[in-house]
C-alpha cells in the first residue's frame, strides 16, 4: 500500500481569490500584520499498488483526468510505501 | 517576516464528503486501486511580527476566529523566520 499526497497551488500569475479574501477578512479583524495568504489543497490517496513507479504514473493520470485543472493549477506528488 | 504555514484537516469521526466524492469519481474513471481519499487544506501566511512567540499567539487567534472551525476541524501551524 502507498500513501500518495499531492499538493495543488496556482500557476504563477493565477490570481487567488480565497486566499484575497481572507487577508481582506483578517485585515478588518485587526490583523494587520498579515502581508500575505495563499490557499493550498492537498489530497491524501491510499493506493494498491506493485511498485512506486506504477502508483507514480496512476497518480499522474488522476491528476490531468480529475484532481488538477492543469491550466491553472501547479501540482507536486509524493509516495511513501506504508 | 514570517512564513505560517496552517494545515487544516478534519477531526476524527467527521466526514469529509471532498474526498468521499474523489475516490467515488476515480473509481468511476477507472482507478479502482484508490482506497482512501482524504483533503486537507493549507494556507499559506507571510506574517510582520518581533518573534516566533508572537505570531504563533496571533496564528492561534486567526485560527479561532477565522481560518477554521473548531468544531469540526483540526490544525497544525508552522512557522519559520525569512
Amino acid at each position: 500500500m502507498y500513501e500518495v499526497k499531492v499538493k495543488i497551488g496556482l500557476k504563477k500569475g493565477i490570481s487567488d481569490p480565497e486566499g484575497k479574501n481572507t487577508l481582506k477578512a483578517l485585515h478588518l479583524l485587526g490583523f494587520k500584520n498579515v502581508k500575505e495568504v495563499k490557499t493550498i489543497r492537498t489530497i491524501d490517496l491510499m493506493i494498491d499498488g506493485r511498485n512506486k513507479g506504477e502508483v507514480q504514473k496512476s497518480v499522474e493520470q488522476m491528476c490531468q483526468r480529475l484532481l488538477t485543472n492543469p491550466v491553472i493549477h501547479n501540482y507536486e506528488i509524493k509516495i511513501k510505501e506504508k
